[in-house]
């Protein structure tokens, strides 16, 4: 039988990410394709104690139906935890991962056809998620310190998007971090054309140089920030445990929206986190895993200075997991990904991590997962790559 | 300010169980109103010996970010167990619990205003669900054995749904199981009028009398059942398992929404019921809970036969959790509710889990929660407050 599915999925395909992944199953290709935090960053030793003492202790509730907005203990320490950001008006729902969050704004929020904002590039998780809920999506471009306020200002006056969407600190892909002075100047901007702000800030711990920056969610008097959080940077994404943060209406919503969505997170999930945290394991663990992706990052930075031409363009990022390259103009990095894939590298090509306007020579490279010595070799080779087609 | 929410949302106000279970905080209530299985019911001991050597030994793919149809092993054993209803063409993939498959079932298939048929009563949650995607809900009568069949051939062609909603097995909240040769009868009729079936079938292993029917997706020769399994009532549903079977066109669709939803479900939670399952655990499991449950169940039969007056129509279920009472016609459950509760027992009314036309005589009784005694006592007092109000 022909089968018709709902309108909002016509046109959508997948991620071009897990396209590329699929040809990743050669064992000798090193991949710099990856956004997955190091296996080697994960406390697996401290998780198996707590795993079995939870179970064992807790099982009749951590192995029971549970309440759709997270187990308590949870949510309280992350509202203690944010003491300093949240408005007494403001909730906590815990999520199935970050990702849960953009979904939930995006069905929560948005009718077809209704404006928001994205920074150019972005998450192309978040860019399917709202194209699925058939927004009318508009790039706002993006300076060294975050967006371009001119090019968001206008924005917000032509379209009236029902929100904008930022990930603030170590964006995926582009590795940029938004400045204090332009967090509080964007949160005014907002204010002003009555647009809600989704601050998607799933990397701001991973931080190996400067001082961490305040949470536009800080900034926050009217109660228009959704900010979501994320345990997958930090302690495991294979639990898939994460947050919103957002005034007491807007949970409300997403708590309507879980109900139906997966009645509520694993409980055994939060309990590990919640266990992981109250225990004092995770200010130590983040201190050793900064270490090691900034050992990663240096080695990189150092590969990209060394073997690319001078005619790329190279973000250096603070943290995050994440190199953006701006190649020469009419260099197509597509093109540029089969060749490299040819001698056994793999990175993914900038164009999907656009809404509109697609950078077709933009291109980002992974740190956390490669060995350093398969940083310094797939970089050499990509540099020449990009070399013998300049 | 004020935020404007999506159309869809409007009028939700969430599941009418959940406020009723925020009346039960008093511990002296005797609650009948839940539907969560036994505590006692959980393998705890098990799950905690595995959950510690699962993160131990295989950390790196547990606490990892993993694809989005589920762990390989666990969905290969699924094709294997099911493999006598599954068609070459099907295909599985792993949900957060089964009801992230109504939710996807929705959101893959409905258009608003799109029509489809449910159960009359059905599960509540599935109804929010319908009412999110902004679906036109026709009802069906119930008969003893399954949807009246005349009824369902009328809207089928009346409606043109995209699909019909059926819990086969012990229904919930009706109790009810849909007989052999009505699965045929509605998969047949389901076919001619090309309508989708979306079978949810979480409460089948929880029999504790008579023969095993066959699945609907057992006749399914055109790919047009979608079946969901849940492993909530049987292994446990705090960690958020279940999966789709369905034609494999259907289970893309289903996949690219899970990518924005959830990126996966829980892969530690899919390795414990991996492991769970692999070493020969589930099957003894599932004869201890029957028979517990069996019990149970017994002595609420018992406790209704000699309490409730013989105007109240009880559905006696050959399994799940649920025993469905009708009260004499002008008798409104709700203000019986009313009553119960300030004498300290709960149940649920039964108005909300119908989509159209509420009976409000009707109501529903748990009894894998409360412990014997307590059945006992609740359910003499329900039959003290119906008796009053005759």
């Amino acid at each position: 039988m022909q089968i018709q599915f709902a309108e909002r999925f016509t046109g959508i395909t997948g991620s071009e990410i897990r396209k590329i992944f699929a040809l990743l199953s050669d064992p000798e290709m090193i991949s710099l394709a990856g956004g997955n935090p190091s296996p080697k960053s994960f406390p697996s030793k401290k998780m198996a104690e707590l795993s079995a003492e939870i179970i064992e202790h807790e099982g009749e509730f951590a192995l029971q139906y549970g309440n759709t907005p997270g187990i308590s203990p949870l949510i309280e320490l992350i509202k203690q935890e944010n003491q300093d950001i949240l408005r007494p008006e403001d909730d906590v729902l815990i999520l199935s991962g970050s990702s849960q969050g953009i979904d939930f704004a995006a069905r929560t929020l948005l009718d077809p056809g209704d404006a928001i904002l994205v920074e150019s590039p972005t998450f192309l998780g978040a860019l399917q998620t709202f194209m699925i809920a058939q927004a009318d999506i508009h790039e706002v471009a993006m300076c060294a310190d975050g967006m371009d306020l001119t090019d968001l200002e206008d924005k917000l006056k032509k379209y009236s998007p029902k929100f904008v969407y930022t990930i603030p600190t170590f964006q995926n892909p582009s590795g940029l971090t938004t400045s204090a002075e332009k967090r509080k100047a964007i949160y005014e901007l907002c204010a002003k054309y009555h647009a809600l702000i989704l601050e998607d800030d799933p990397y701001c711990e991973l931080r190996y140089e400067g001082e961490a920056l305040p949470s536009i969610k800080s900034f926050d008097r009217l109660g228009i920030v959704i900010k979501l959080m994320s345990y997958s940077k930090t302690i495991s994404p294979g639990l898939r445990v994460g947050a919103v943060l957002a005034d007491r209406e807007i949970v409300h919503e997403f708590n309507l929206c879980k109900q139906g969505a997966d009645v509520h997170t694993s409980n055994l999930s939060q309990y590990l986190v919640y266990e992981y945290i109250r225990r004092g394991y995770l200010a130590p663990h983040i201190q050793e895993i900064r270490a090691m992706y900034k050992q990663q990052r240096d080695v990189m930075l150092e590969a990209v200075e060394n073997c690319f031409p001078k005619e790329v363009c190279v973000n250096r990022p603070m943290g995050g997991l994440f190199v953006w390259c701006e190649l020469p103009g009419q260099m197509d990095a597509k093109e540029l990904f089969a060749k490299c894939v040819e001698r056994k590298v793999a990175f993914v090509p900038g164009g999907p991590f656009y809404a509109r306007d697609p950078h077709k020579n933009t291109l980002r490279l992974n740190f956390s997962m490669p060995s350093k010595e398969n940083i310094q070799k797939g970089i050499a080779i990509i540099g020449e790559v990009i070399k013998e087609n300049l």
